[in-house]
């Protein structure tokens, strides 16, 4: 664990009092937005991963206050999943920040983070399951991993598979995210061919019956294939931080 | 459409009634059982499967009756997933009778049935799903095609397909039954690289959620390789008899 | 199996390099787009159904973009469930191309497939089951099989059978597709009255609980009637590749 | 309404109270059993359905105290359900009351209920729907009906309908039951053939996904043919109340 | 059974053609629209109920062709759950067909049905479940019942029932439809203290966990009260051609 | 909030190591049992629940060794939903300790726990329904409330409730506990005739489609009552605390 | 119990009638408005819950009707979950009738209500909790409590928990309301820390499976804190309702 | 990659035989036991996981055969979830060979794997998810990390995770695994105060809605705190294989 965790876990065990650990912490307070909001402005710091914020439940001003005030202490922030309204809002209550889009999120801020020597690979199965993915990567760039990305590789052809991974192979990556809607079997084909961690992301893509993503989930979490986990349908942003956070510690670790 | 179809047709068009149709057609009338069975003796002949018993819901002598009925009509008699006791009721009521068990059903009666040139080939995924299959086998066996069968071909080590493959395309089916549990990725894998029809035949191996053959039947229903049609979880008699009906027609259709 | 799937298995077996069999193959090579799709060019080929590119989860750019690279190299394609926006993209991408409806579907190009002398009938049980059907009869007619049709032949009025099954008894169809939503009793009703494989289709037709498929997908599932197979619901393309795979098949196939 | 009913409403309007009604209706106030039942004893006078009693989710004891209790006000009881611990219980307790089994339940008591003139058909989809539908039956049979019932009537060989039909026209009855499990569509068959209303039965026969009865009465609730309604899985009791109270009205009703 | 059904059940027996089944009945015969539509003109005579178009699933103009068709032979039409496309399509079809609302359903056509002498009660449990229960008691009338409905009777205030159910004493209906959304006690608790046969209606009011319907149906499913029976979510023309055909019989039965 | 919620928070918020809260807390020290147990001794004083070992998913072993742990520095345990092993091994573990059964659940230990004032009413749908509030009315017991209990109030019989109503009424509780399976509607029935808050305990009673309890605790949570509140299906121990959390707070509340 | 549950038991109960109740009671007569609704005018009364009015389901001159009746012998009406046009119909049916937004909710209306006494605590996880929690603490304060609340305390770092529990300490609530969506842990976090009961407000804020809410509302009821009940997704009325009926009776309550 | 993959993706890509392969790889084959079972015996080496046996869905005589086979050429294999039956065969089969019991599972063969330097963190809920997660830990260790746990940490009492939390830190973990069932929030808890990556592990700990694992899968899913991945309910295997993948590649790994 890092220093921030050894701070964490002193205030969870009593020894260390929040306003205390706060000094300690650069941004590791809590901030209050009037009544709607306490940000959680440590939460970088402490887990490492970037600000998120998700547009969906919140009102178009909320996402803009919430953005703009956490912009006040870091550099950059992820607006996962807004609507035209959310975007509308949030250019307009900042307008000279710079705004990039990432699939379906937007990155907003300047600047661009330090490298950390991880290394994340990635593969979609389907063109529709994109925005999601670079969702994902975003993340994984934004926590200093290097990517390497192919898309669109079924497994209804399956000797499409065979020129990314021999790509793969040379990229070397610490761990691989693989994305897929419908039956969702292209992670449980990869995680059986490669000897590094894999993070399947299902996607809403399919139809039918399960169509919503729940066969493509089903399948990832029955895979037979021991050394692949799973997160939420469409859940790019936790997909990504995982990967980065395998391909994080590997960078860093002293070797044993 | 054979005989018996267009004998149905003209009975369910007002055209012939059911009584002249019992005699033209043999084995074509209902028998009554006391009063819990009427037996579709015409079934067999009608639609080209042969008669199968299904043992859950009945008690072992309503099992035994029944089987003991349409042996005196037929030659041999599948009864589908039977418990002890209700073997032990049919092997009391006919005790000269032959048995072979197949998978998780047996075959009762003796002889062979006639050729019919149909192939059909099949592929399990684990050793898990053998009973169900190989209920289906003997399905199409019984309706005269001639079968090969892969087990134990898993995607989490896709190269293990090369070689049955191999040998698949030499025996030339006319159509592949492809059983699987878990993630039920294999049917669409093997879909994606034949130009057969194939049924994906889902089987209740699993765990946790979607374990019951929830996954794999929604694995196969969301899959992106047209082709590829599905029955029901464990069912096998209706995956073999599917597969000979499509075997057979191929074998005895006249080329265009 | 065909000479591609002789390839194909050559490849999966290590005989063959991808390179090769695509110089061995017509139009079997991947081919980029950007970034975003990696058409598998030989699909059409191998597996001997047309190239359908299914329009939801993609943006119209994209869907125009893939229809016109895979038009550069097959003369006909199937838009599936276009939206409006997708389908003004493509006119506008495709001011040239012939453009025809076929139920939800679009076919696009110009031409005529050759005929393969397979015969597939079908069924619907409702008027509402129209637009899926046709989705499927479009593929059936792309791979070159000749097709009868009855709509609107519900079980509530099981009468009406009788004259649609006159007539599809002269047409000896080698399958049936029957497309059914509500309480998707249809094609167990025709499956027990024919000896031809049977495609139950489950339409998205109903109300309550339920009526999104699910009660005409799990009937279908749960019949009675070996015999019987099913693709998902709404999924016309599966239905009719699967129904045209099995008649040309029989059509194609050297008596036994 | 009846004498009953208005008593009820009296109560239920305040013009009358409980123990006032008690007394002028026959058998018709509470029974306190220790402290774990309070039999609603002129249910049978106020509903016209015999008095059944759940065996689940009760112990042998109560079970066995229960119909005692209950056979002291009333002629017979109709056990539902009862596991070979119960009905041990129930022969011990009553030692010299007949016993008749009705498919899944046991009717407990000696006598025959009058006969109201109202005639209840009954058909069945299977050998394995007998249990529910016997029980259903002997509810009809206490409550004065009379009853004609074929069974094994199947939806894959839908021509053994025409028999059993040309005798229920005959027989004239004011509604049918129709149970059935598996894809449970026979009731939808037969109401679209018939202009009596029908209950719907569903049974729990079946397999694999739906298989525990919910495919079969999801179907039935989808009908496309008005005048089906339906009653729970396996729920005999309220399907045969339900039609004899149809039944009964009918017979009793001064004509318009 | 009346005359119509024993024209059918000679048609199903074999002993009677089609065609001259369909000289017999007026209006017996099938009529074919275009190539979408086979419409079923004898069922309005076969069943005794009205002829109802479900609009959903159907193009505008489709349904105007329909309607338009049916009131050829009949002299009115229920159009359930139009949208505001399909009322528009049908007013331009038919400019001077009376049109009259029925909850969320259309009645086209004029004339009054003649009175059966059966006769419905209706209860409804909320304001939110009234278009609905109109939809069915729509269908009452056009059936020829009369009915008398009582609306907003909630189980959450039991004692409102007390009125309601004084009135219906003195209509003393055939039987009860009872309408409720959330969670759907009414029903329950009316059949409780009723002797004849009620039909609940579950809607789709309701929030959260079980809010479309399902915690109504699954309640109703579940009752503990004998002479209930249900018909699917938001069913109306279910459950007034169900209770209508009820008082129907009733009311033309003779004694016995 | 109470002493040892004090001590608590300051534990939560950095201002008292855990060392110094168990020496002020009596009992508030973990203790661990071998490794598979860190009990949370100080859960007694701190929620004012007592202790509760659920036997589900333990050995017999491992519960006994449970038990005799916690009774070493408390007076009584409840042991929910023993199995006869887990009994077996606790009366072996334990020889001397009085053992009371309290429906599904046993009491161990002597003495009698001090009467709050906190008074707890209690209502049963049915006699399945006893095990399940049994247990929660010796949660509430064990806390020092004074309980009132009605068994077998269905709401198929609603004028069964009346006298249980007036009862209710004299002994003024605080809050009521009301018990259902199947449909579950007599929470929501008493919730809306009386002004104490209302805990809904929904229980596995109950038969085909939601017949595990999901009817009942959806009708419960889709009341159109406000002031009922539910637990879990079968969750005795959850609406005994609630309830008599509940009742507590009010038997100690100074008057505003 | 109060007064009004005094009279209404004697309504229950047979010996007070309805009219007598109605003039006993302030408002407690029922009211029809046309034939759409039966307005409980004596619930506010009854219950000690203020009048809500859910726009669902209802037309938005139907709740401007109802509302304005309601106003005519209550001071305020909060109406839930209202529409844009439900919104319109009000205010030009009341113009002058002042309107307050509390969070998905309107209060119509003017004065304020008098204090009881109770004290109300209220936690939410995020944001997007804010609209649900805001109605359900609308509800408190009509109810007559005092309410403390904090914002956007989640699981995901549970240091924050600490200031806000301080506080709430030194409120020394009656009870708590802890909203949240997601994973819905917050609850049980919270409950293992106080001795005053919770309840658990679900949300429908989450993503992929499960998060319509069910995630949130399955974690609630599967709490391992006893003291946790729940109310459904959404639902804040239920959760004020309850909340606030605990703080009254607390505060009402004579010491024991 | 490690060499193995290396081989692997040249065998995807048609550069190298499998037979070429296999001879490479030191047991690398595919063997063959009768006709039930395709051995692959490289994926150890492949993928860097030992051998696991499923038991389920296979007779004690086929576990016997597979696990004997596999020893032959490993030196221990990991036998998870077998029943008393399939524990007897192999003790009959493999008289000599050492059994350790690890959770649900069993470890047969003797020696001890090499230390790779990786560390694996584990924290329980409780004590009924220690079967499943010394599953995961023996899979762990045979993969040569060192490991640290902690049981029975549940979140109803959060202080009691400030002792495991500091422990844990001086370990320095490269991955957690956390084990809850229930609600399961354990995870997203630790999560958010951890800078390392959390595999989540479901348990089918619980009761009533919910409660066999389907509500603690659906919380982990759900987790606001990025970095959580799962695997599905009781995969102890995958989520100990998952975690030490992960701890290995990060010894492994040369510093960036």
């Amino acid at each position: 664990m890092n220093d921030l965790e050894k701070t964490l876990a002193e205030v969870a065990g009593g020894t260390l009092s929040p306003a205390s650990a706060a000094e300690r912490l650069k941004g590791g307070e809590v901030r209050y937005l009037d009544e709607f909001a306490a940000l959680d402005l440590g939460r970088a710091a402490r887990k490492g991963v970037p600000e998120v914020v998700y547009a969906r439940g919140k009102s178009p001003a909320q996402v803009a206050r919430i953005c703009a005030a956490l912009l006040e202490s870091t550099e950059r922030v992820i607006l996962s999943s807004p609507h035209g309204e959310h975007e509308a809002a949030v250019r307009e209550a900042l307008p000279e920040t710079p705004i990039h889009p990432a699939g379906r999120s937007l990155v907003l801020g300047s600047g661009e983070p330090g490298l950390t020597g991880g290394r994340v690979g990635a593969v979609s199965a389907g063109t529709s399951d994109l925005p999601v993915l670079e969702e994902a990567l975003a993340v994984c760039r934004e926590m200093g991993t290097t990517t390497l990305t192919f898309h669109d590789v079924g497994v209804a052809g399956i000797h499409r598979l065979a020129g990314p991974l021999q790509q793969l192979r040379d990229f070397d990556p610490d761990c691989l995210i693989v994305a897929a809607g419908m039956e969702g079997a292209l992670p449980s084909v990869v995680s059986g061919l490669v000897s590094v961690p894999v993070i399947g992301l299902p996607t809403s893509t399919g139809y039918g019956l399960g169509g919503d993503g729940t066969a493509a989930i089903l399948g990832m979490l029955q895979t037979c294939s021991p050394g692949l986990s799973v997160v939420n349908v469409d859940n790019g942003v936790g997909a990504g931080a995982t990967a980065a956070l395998i391909a994080n510690r590997a960078a860093a670790r002293k070797p044993a």
